[in-house]
Order: structure tokens, then C-alpha cells, then sequence
């Protein structure tokens, strides 16, 4: 199941990928075997933009292993820049032991330039760990073709998995027999069955299973991946595009006038398939919108997070969302 | 949810007790927070017959932390008992860091005695971590009335979660704000969807929630939790006693002639809701036995163990599958 995903998605190779726990513990899986790896660097890069689980486990690495964090304070619509990351590495040469962001923000939308930033990253001697969780599913990735060191992500957002659906971690095969799973649980047991004494990691990704994988839970992911295989990333990406872009002329049309203002980029290159939309009364629009049955995320301090999911968004929805959403922020009535 | 499982089957004061997880990753967020607790000491006390999950976890902790295993070696059927602990921790003089063990052994049942050995623990200065998972939902277990420290366990067995059911984590209100979580996720944090800067963890035991849990799985873990606190943990360990002695009769009347031996306490008050019968060639029986529609597990090198689970085995169905295997391991047929 974890190959489907990473070779039929993530363009990972097989033997990468496994499917287990929650993006926040296989997050503090690998960021912590990153940091064991590079054991003379004191640095981890990140932004203060990044997903909040990311950002806490990392500051609980920091505090537990006598590392800092080298904080980066990007645009809030564009998200860090390679030169924003060349700048971190540039402050702290040979000193970072750990690059990680988030490939598509979960509040703008914007795409990282995944390959320059994780380029970047080796030439500073640094691993470089991204997380997925925004673009599975909805914008193609290359773990491979870009020579990404490590990753994870959610099986919830576009893999349609439900809430708490299991997460996944990815490990290109270069760096499984260097790097150190911090959890060492009976699945990952070469002879599992046998309970003996001493652990043996399994040979492979296989050896970064924990405990036993919630067996509900992965039913629902793996019909999920299974859809979105069939479907195929590219005609994902492209009804991802469409339905951005629609919901965007909408704003331009129809929310603008009443004070709103774009809060994902315009570009759809780098954009992944959400659209935020700001204005400073947010939270209650929020609340106004989920009782009308339309039910976006807000989140602070002044964004309406529309996610528009390639596999089961009609365009009709997009135009009754922000209908709705237009009437209640006081402009005429849907389908004046 | 955590309070009905703790204060309803557990014996825990409210507040105690959150569900998330795997039993592993949870055993290593509370053995680690232990470890930091205890600072200056370097021993962790467990038995060779502990679950094999929670020994690699303690293997892996113990490289990475510098620390060292003090293993006990306990009689296979009876368990670690009270002068195993005391002799280990006389052999370490306040050089104890954490002694944990599981309640009902995995493979014999044993019970290990949860409150003498909670304080021996606690008058070498160590803390005691117990793992329920064989226990809870089947004998009682009284987390406050012996003052255990820590406890995990899963809702797979006797609480009918299914495979891969969430986990759960306890910990004694007095050590909550002493303890630190080394894994700090979104859910864990006080203003969750303020998703602002900085990991303040929620007060109380919600801080030790680390990702977004698997509602699949909960549901399902709820309402296997539900219907044993409506059955009543004191019928329930009345009908595992009355269960597993008519396995015990029919295993001396049955299997014993047999060449089997019984690999469980004869001594109901010493055994928990399983039974495991051993001959040399288990592996092959056990086999023999899932094809003829008795599902028992294997357990390495020569135990077959029943698992009877109170909620929802019969009397009919434990005669039904000891006749089964008799008949398998050459008896008279079944009926006969």
C-alpha cells in the first residue's frame, strides 16, 4: 500500500514508503534520525509559515537534543523562497543539520520550489525533509527525480482518508541503512512473530513500521490512493488548476468589491488546490458559512481556507460557496 | 472518552487517561519522559517475558539516552514476581530510573502483583510504568488505589477495538506537570486552532495528544470501551475466571493425555483471560486449527494460546475448540 501511493502518486520508488502512525509522530520520526545523522550540526531551518505540528515537534527536538531552530519569517501568501533558505544556510555554513518545509502551504496554497530549495540543502551537507500533507493527491512531486532525502504527510486532505487517517514517511533507499528509526516497535521486527530477544530492524522501509497499524483506518486510505491512482496525478492537477482558478475570478467578482482580498497566489504554478480568502472578520464568517452548510476552515488571523478537492469539487460548488459566502459578507443575494 | 476507559474499567481518577496512538508510541513517550524525570540514573528494570514491542522500544531508548537494561529472567509461566524486582534493584542502588513490566503476561496470563511492585519502585525512586493491554477490560486493575505512576495499553484485546485500535496513556495527575511529552503535536497544544507560534501544551492530560487521532478507529474503540463498562469489570472477571478454569478442566481431561502441558497459573487469582496449552509441535497444530475455524495464536517456541474474552466467548465455543485441537493432536474424535 505504501508502494501504490508512492510510486503511483509521489513518484517515489518502491520500497520508500510506508503507511502508519500520525504525520506528527513519523514527522518527529525522521527529523529526529536527520538530527542523529548530522550530530556535529546545530541548526534545523524552517518557517514560522510551516504547518503548527511541524513547528512544535521541532521545537521539542531543539529543547531534547541541544539544537536550534534557524526561523524563517517568509511572505505570508508566497511562502520561503529559495533565497529565503540560501540566506539560513548562508548564516549558519556548515551548521545545519536539517532543512524542512511544508511543499504546499496549508494556508496560501504556495508551492515550494521543492528542487532548488532541496538542492540547496545537500550542498550545505544538510538532509532535507518535506512535508506533503497539502499536496498529495493534488499536485504532482517527484520525490525521486528531485533527489528528496526524506518526507511525510497525511493521508486525509486530498487522499480522502477521513479525519486521523494514517499518515506516511518517506525514505529514499540511499539513506534506510544510515538512518535510525527512534521508535523501535515489534512491526518493524525482522521476524516478527517470533518475539525474540534483541531487535532487528527489517530490511528496507519496512523496518520504520511502529505498532500495529490501525486496520480501519488504512482501509479507508487505501481506497482513497487507490481512486486518485486511477484517476491519475496529472488530470488531478489539471481539475486542481481549473477549479482554483474559477474560484479565484469568483473572488475577483464577487468578494473584492465587498473588502475581501486574495490570500493564495495568483500564479497557478505555484498554487496547490486551495484558495484562501481573506478579510478581517474571518472568524465569523466562518462560523456564518458551516451553519449554511458550505464548510471551509478558518484560519487566524483573517483567512477562509476554500478546499477544493480535485476528486470529489464540482465547479457548481465553487459558485455556491462563494455565493453564499458573498451573501453573507453583505453583498446581493446568491444568484442575483 | 480517556475517562470512560480510566475511570470506568481502570480504577483512574479523571483526567488521567488520553487515547491515542499506538501502545508503542505511546510506550516510548512515557518511558522516554521517565528517563528525563529520572536524570541521574541508569538502569531500566524489565523481564525477558515482557511484551517483545515494549522491549525493543526500551532497547532503542536505552542506546539513545546512554542508559542500560537490567534484565529479568522470570520463570515462564509464573511471571516476574515481587524478589525479582527487589533483587534487581538492590543490584543497582539508586541507579534505577524505571521499572516497568506488564500487568497479565502476553503468553501465560500471569498477573504480576501491580502493588507491591509499584512500591518497591517507588522506595528505590524509581517510576513504574505498567502495560495494560492484557488486562484491561478483563481483570481489574486500580491505577489510584496502588498509586501507579504510568500505563499504556491497547483497546485491541479485551476492549473489541479491533486490529490496530487506538492506544491509550496514563499518567498520575501529581506527575502530569513534572513529565514532558517529547513528542509535541498540534492536538496537544492549548490554543489548537490558533496554530500561533511557540508549543504550549494544554493543561492537564490532553497535552499528551501528539497528531489528529483516527476517528475511524475511536469509534470503534468506543464503543468496545462502552459495552464492558455497562457489563461491569467485576462480572467480567468473574465470567474470564469461570471461562479459563473450564479450559484449564478440559485441557486435564483432554489435551494432558495428550503429551500438552498447561502454560498458564493454575491459580485463577494469579491468571488473567487467556489460557495457553504447550506441546512441541504448536506451530503445526495452530495452523491445523485456524483451518478448521478455531483462531488462536501462536506463540514461539511451543504455546498455543486461547483467548477468551469474556464480552463475547461462550462456554459451548471453549469446549468446541479444545475438542477441535484434541482431535487434531491425535485424541479420540470430538464428541466421542
Amino acid at each position: 500500500m505504501g508502494d501504490l501511493l508512492g510510486t503511483g502518486l509521489l513518484g517515489a520508488n518502491p520500497d520508500e514508503i510506508v503507511i502508519c502512525d500520525s504525520t506528527t509522530v513519523d514527522f518527529y520520526r525522521l527529523a529526529s534520525a536527520a538530527l542523529e545523522a548530522r550530530p556535529g550540526r546545530r541548526f534545523i531551518v524552517t518557517d514560522r509559515a510551516n504547518f503548527p505540528t511541524d513547528r512544535y515537534v521541532l521545537e521539542g527536538l531543539a529543547r531534547d537534543r541541544d539544537r536550534a531552530i534557524a526561523w524563517l519569517d517568509p511572505d505570508p501568501i508566497d511562502g520561503p523562497t529559495v533565497d529565503d533558505v540560501a540566506a539560513a544556510l548562508e548564516a549558519h555554513p556548515d551548521d545545519v543539520a536539517l532543512v524542512t518545509l511544508s511543499h504546499v502551504n496549508y494556508r496560501s496554497a504556495a508551492i515550494a520550489d521543492l528542487h532548488s530549495i532541496t538542492e540547496l540543502g545537500h550542498a550545505a551537507g544538510a538532509l532535507v525533509l518535506w512535508d506533503l500533507s497539502h499536496s498529495a493527491g493534488s499536485v504532482p512531486v517527484g520525490l525521486a527525480e528531485h533527489g528528496v532525502d526524506l518526507a511525510v504527510g497525511c493521508t486525509y486532505k486530498y487522499l480522502n482518508g477521513g479525519p486521523g487517517a494514517p499518515a506516511y514517511l518517506y525514505i529514499r533507499s540511499e539513506l534506510q541503512a544510515e538512518l535510525r528509526n527512534p521508535i523501535q516497535g515489534w512491526f518493524g521486527q525482522a521476524d516478527q512473530f517470533e518475539m525474540g530477544q534483541g531487535f532487528r530492524p527489517m530490511a528496507g522501509i519496512g523496518g520504520w513500521l511502529t505498532g500495529t497499524p490501525g486496520i480501519l483506518g488504512l482501509a479507508a486510505a487505501e481506497e482513497g490512493i487507490r481512486v486518485s491512482v486511477e484517476a491519475g496525478i496529472d488530470a488531478i492537477r489539471a481539475k486542481g488548476i481549473a477549479l482554483t482558478e474559477y474560484a479565484i475570478a469568483l473572488h475577483d467578482a464577487r468578494l473584492a468589491p465587498l473588502g475581501f482580498s486574495l490570500g493564495s497566489p495568483r500564479e497557478a504554478a505555484r498554487r496547490g488546490s486551495h484558495v484562501s480568502v481573506r478579510r478581517s472578520d474571518a472568524r465569523g464568517l466562518t462560523q456564518a458559512l458551516i451553519e449554511a452548510g458550505v464548510v471551509p476552515d478558518f484560519r487566524a488571523p483573517d483567512s477562509i481556507r476554500l478546499g477544493l478537492s480535485p476528486l470529489s469539487t464540482g465547479f457548481t460548488e465553487v459558485a455556491r460557496g462563494i455565493g453564499t459566502l458573498a451573501r453573507l459578507a453583505g453583498g446581493p443575494a446568491a444568484g442575483a
